[in-house]
């Protein structure tokens, strides 16, 4: 079982910024399977929580990326920005995938390269 | 309602373990106030999840905050990574504390610097 969490790259964020968008992905997407999913969440929970962090070239990129994973019906999220530092208020910053079963994640998220 | 996420500068972990270690901790810290303090952990999930994240020069350093935020009762998390990159097997790198009120958490961490 794994996570998948995809930060957009061309928005050239400091490693503060990606670290807090990628938090927050993680939660909204961990506390929707709690919710859709028990059981998955339960097996990842006990597994470790593992997770990864890819990096996307841009928006059209991240969302297509959330579409193929949906289709899947796999749980997914997308971020926004509050936007107090460093980029425009509002400006999606990530997304998540999951937890589900690696396999599934990664056929999703394979091509897709470690931040 | 803020979460404070402390990460250790003296490791230089990449961005992208940056970004993992942090989302752990998050979790981590957050599961547990779902457990421990509900209403605190409701009222910051309807708030929008605020976090913070706070860099921390070394181990010692990081211990003696999540100790001081122990002696207030606030709920804290300490994260060792699985070790498969970068860093050695099982180093301390990050920790977290609350979801709490912002001002229990700036009276602990207020001196430390933004990632």
């Amino acid at each position: 079982m794994k996570q998948a969490i995809l930060i957009r790259k061309d928005l050239k964020m400091g490693k503060g910024k990606i670290a807090t968008q990628c938090a927050h992905a993680s939660l909204n997407a961990a506390f929707k399977t709690l919710k859709k999913k028990k059981k998955k969440f339960n097996s990842w929970k006990a597994g470790g929580m593992k997770k990864v962090v890819l990096k996307v070239d841009n928006l059209k990129e991240l969302k297509r990326y959330l579409s193929k994973a949906k289709r899947e019906r796999l749980v997914t999220t997308i971020i926004s920005d509050a936007g107090l530092t460093q980029i425009k208020r509002g400006s999606v910053t990530a997304g998540a995938i999951g937890p589900d079963d690696d396999q599934k994640i990664d056929m999703i998220t394979g091509k897709l390269k470690l931040l």
